[in-house]
């Protein structure tokens, strides 16, 4: 069964090459040619970021985040690993096994980074970078700075571990941002001759292979869309078919926690750990692209409605917990404990940004922008250089801002993420154009049909919910422009031209359609009324709490704004309304949101753990104004206490 | 200082000897000779229990946990590990490295049960298992299974992990066991050869030491008071002073995880592995007994205070975490991820059982029962047959109940906590005699005056308040009789011979003092009106909730007793009575509770992970029945969803 899928696959897949000329047209994923997609994204260089919300973000992490981060990698022995493997010294290898990851990551974020200015000194610094890597690679094509001297007899012997085939993964995603972004193949080919080694010699019928922490399922996709090579396509399927189960040993508690070594198409919730199984899913929506096999298509929409309705947090974190970072159990959600790996969030987004151009539903873009505005976005602070690796949404002020860590995974995960948003906000599918996300900016692309278009967002978003888009085609036309309408969104007006046009529900894409010409207007209101947020009283963590939501931004309560400690907070008066403050010199900038609340006298830390009820009657509760900000904002003036949800009002008073 | 202060004690202690008449007298912890305590527990042969609630949860212990834990320890080759090293036979290791002290913690078990009934042929397999394990033992004095053979070099280098001091803790006290039951010193002086060869070659001019797992420290002290061989004593403190950091080259996770490799007193909270904290906080009370040390006092009472007001389940059980077995973060008490472990709550009764005897203050009396009648109980079977390891407050139903674990330290542990019970009911003291513990029972024992006395109690106890005892001292006499007023009662009253005393408050001992003759009857009513619990708001898991509380019992709901799913249900009406009735034929026995409460109609399942207020508004809630039972009868009904901590009403309806 497996073998015969896998003979048509390789059919089809031959049919596409690589065209030398096309490589400034591709983008982040590059599906122009994939026969099971709705939309294509276009090219980071399409959209120029205006001022606004992410132009700071992105502008620390082209000046600060990216250029320390290498200091760091290089301070830290990352680069010499590469060195010390070339001149075959046997020198003790620096950092944990896997962290020539931490190096591809942070030049693939470098790469994306090119198309929104370039910048030739960090070009040649990603070109020697290339040359140390290649001058580590064996004549084989093999590279793995861990697995290289006296570890070399053990290659591809601990693939439960060995992180061998991640490398490579972030190997080929980095060479292949190089390439979308310079049309060099230098930094490609490497990762391209250890692919082809693995497609020669391991298989069914071959030596077996595990990816062990998936990644380079996307990675292969990506290649073969990249390369036309249908084995690398090929492989990927191999890899997700999961089928050597017994020939590598691998007991239920790896195949679990692994997220791999059992078919793909067999797996009904999302379990262990959470990046891995995110990095699955992504390459499993991108085989599932390439080949439309429902068996996947099953499969994924059955584990998006178990992330969506049973495991994700309201901030768009996933991986409930530290040990093995790993999911829970349906509606384990813990606040002050929750894990949240940033690179989880990031996986998350990276999902759901595939399931949104396979199947151009507006409820993947919602995922995709919660998790981008919140869970991923708290990962990075405001000046770029400390960072989150766990994301939790109550803490009592541990510190959980840090510059470095031993595994290093999340902070060029951040940068590479920052670098490729313009290449998130638009797609062209065939009857026109989709916008999935709002900010000032400039799109310079063209329709399916090769006719040029221009649109200029002029917004405040996601302080203000008004967005103003020209359209410019090059000529007159007739297209549909899509726009997404947030399932958040408390109310929608939309207007061409001046002349309203029937708003659509929130939670779509309202498509409109009609001869375009240069310079039409279009208005659109999304309704940005503060939400106070329950969660399903399954999640025992949140039961008789509530958070707030503005637009696509979750926020928080912050020890400094409060005037008793957090955790004696109470909100009050759920019909009472928020006040809006624009604090342009707070946190970077931020709307700050004022309700009525109470406060615990005595305070809680002073109460008995458990009391029967005439005595927890006896609490008081004074009136105080709880002062909210957005969650990503958070730990941005040291430690501090925080909480997303926040206790209502005392049951009984 | 410490070598001063341990030199000390050594004199101190050396005034103690063993006189081989008085093993019969010695209760579960002998304290007659300890001069920094104020209560002196009698042995467990002194107190009958008669029929009620632990008649039949001791007789299954006796009829079916103790035979069938010793067939599955023999099957599983736990035995066999002392004949291997016995013969000499390098025999691969049977179970985990610790097991020798499963076997040792079951003969403790079955050697306090001949206290309660003697058993010949139990007595005649205590005595050969006794030359098995002797024969296993090296001629210095070494004993332990894993760490022979080729094994053997390294002894005492891995002690972080080695649990050679935990397994002969285990030894020590399964010997003082069997002398107390027995008159035998042939088991202890098994334990007390090995012991002799720690204090001769390990201290802080010789060979650093580390218990890695407490549990030597109080089995060295119980040693000490019963041999009167202070060298034992010193030893412990040796092993609490937790001097060997440097020389043993302890990272902070380690001493964090071990509690042991840091002074005891240098402890200012609970963490880490939550058996280890329990019995080295239970052999640091032991040790205070002994040496009044105060550094020691303030270091248990500031635990102790850690432990209730922010770190202990209402069960009674503590240890949050699955991940390294520990203690979470002050008010990390999840319910459906709790731990819980049985073995710890079982070490939180014996630190409790230790500091009562210490102060004499009735705190302690009511964890001790808040622990023995809920998170220990919970951990076995009615039939006896099956125990938990992990004791959750919530569950959805997976199976918690097993005969046999790898690790099967749970197991055997409950079973000597039954077979110690009646050791726990009384103690003697200066003035008098105080009963902490109520049930249809007699005690035969004498004042510390050597005058006899009987009390006989006559009582339903847990299900109803009411305690009838009949005081019998051999002659007219004055002394006070202390009767324990649990801190639970919602009301008291307190009759003598008729003649109506002033109630005492709840949280206390009552102090009835007078010249007692025989037949004198004492009518204790304690009301145990069902009292709605709520917990600290600091508590995120349990915000917005309520738990049922009756006399010592906590309540819960599982779902064979309800008509909608366990996770539907809410408590509603909390000035509503509830209906109390007593079903013979359910769980062996037990008072079930009824209490108006309410369904969540479409079932939270069906619901969003998360909505805006409006949205939830719309929940409809249609009024139900609850059914309570006790928490520690759930699961005898095959894996069952069940829950504690009940939502209350939704906040807003």
């Amino acid at each position: 069964m497996t073998q015969q899928r896998l003979a048509l696959v390789f059919l089809a897949g031959a049919t596409a090459a690589l065209a030398a000329s096309d490589w400034s047209n591709q983008g982040i994923v590059y599906l122009d040619r994939s026969p099971h997609v709705v939309l294509h994204p276009v090219p980071v260089h399409a959209v120029e970021i205006g001022k606004g919300f992410w132009y700071g973000r992105r502008a620390a992490n082209v000046e600060r985040s990216i250029p320390t981060m290498l200091e760091l990698l290089e301070a830290h022995g990352i680069v010499e690993n590469f060195q010390n493997v070339a001149a075959h010294k046997n020198a003790p290898h620096n950092g944990p096994l896997y962290t020539d990851s931490d190096l591809y990551k942070w030049m693939e974020a470098a790469a994306w980074s090119l198309q929104s200015g370039d910048n030739p000194e960090l070009r040649r610094k990603l070109d020697s970078l290339t040359q140390v890597i290649a001058s580590a690679q064996e004549p084989n094509g093999y590279l793995n700075t861990y697995w290289s001297g006296d570890m070399a007899p053990k290659r591809f012997t601990e693939m439960y571990r060995s992180h061998e085939l991640y490398c490579l993964g972030h190997l080929i995603q980095a060479g292949i941002a190089y390439y979308r972004s310079t049309g060099s193949t230098s930094l490609m080919n490497i990762g391209e001759r250890f692919a082809s080694y693995l497609a020669a010699d391991f298989g069914p019928d071959k030596r077996p292979l595990l990816t062990g922490h998936p990644e380079l399922e996307m990675a292969l996709v990506e290649l073969y869309r990249t390369t036309g090579e249908a084995k690398y396509l090929h492989l990927a399927g191999y890899l997700l078919s999961g089928v050597e189960t017994a020939r590598l040993h691998l007991t239920p508690s790896q195949t679990t926690y692994l997220f791999s070594g059992l078919p793909f198409t067999s797996r009904t919730s999302l379990v262990g750990h959470a990046v891995r199984a995110m990095y699955a899913s992504s390459g499993a929506t991108d085989y599932y692209a390439e080949t439309g096999d429902q068996a996947y298509g099953k499969t994924l929409e059955t584990l998006w409605q178990d992330l969506t309705r049973r495991k994700m947090y309201i901030t768009g974190g996933v991986g409930s917990r530290s040990e093995g970072e790993a999911f829970g159990e349906p509606y384990e959600l813990p606040n002050d404990q929750a894990y949240g790996e940033s690179c989880a969030a990031i996986g998350n987004m990276m999902w759901n940004f595939r399931m949104l151009q396979v199947t151009g539903e507006e409820r993947f873009a919602d995922v995709l922008e919660r998790a981008l505005y919140n869970g991923v976005n708290s990962g990075m602070s405001l000046d770029g250089t400390l960072y989150c690796y766990r994301n939790p949404l109550s803490s009592r002020g541990d510190k959980i801002r840090n510059p470095w860590y031993e595994t290093t995974c999340c902070p060029p995960n951040l940068e590479r993420t920052l670098a490729e948003l313009p290449g998130m906000f638009y797609s062209t599918g065939k009857d026109g154009i989709y916008a999935h996300l709002y900010h000032n900016s400039r799109l310079s692309w063209h329709l399916e049909d090769g006719t040029g278009i221009a649109i200029e967002q002029k917004t405040n978003y996601p302080w203000d919910g008004g967005v103003e888009l020209t359209v410019e085609p090059a000529r007159q036309e007739s297209f549909t422009l899509h726009l997404r309408i947030p399932a958040w969104a408390s109310e929608v007006s939309l207007s061409v031209n001046g002349q309203a046009v029937n708003a659509p529900a929130a939670g779509s894409y309202a498509a409109i359609s009609r001869t375009w010409k240069a310079g039409d207007r279009v208005s659109l209101r999304l309704g940005m009324k503060p939400a106070i947020m329950t969660a399903n009283p399954l999640i025992e963590s949140d039961y008789g709490k509530v958070a707030v939501q503005r637009g696509p931004l979750i926020f928080c309560l912050e020890q400094p704004d409060q005037s008793a400690p957090v955790g004696d907070l109470v909100f009050t008066g759920t019909r009472e309304p928020f006040q809006e403050a624009m604090h342009d010199d707070l946190l970077g900038g931020i709307v700050e949101l004022s309700h009525t609340g109470g406060v615990w006298d005595p305070p809680a830390s002073a109460a008995p753990l458990y009391a029967p009820l005439p005595a927890a009657q006896a609490w008081a509760r004074r009136p105080v104004e709880l002062k909210f900000i957005p969650y990503y904002a958070w730990a941005n003036r040291g430690p501090q206490a925080m909480e997303v949800w926040v206790p209502e009002a005392a049951p009984r008073k």
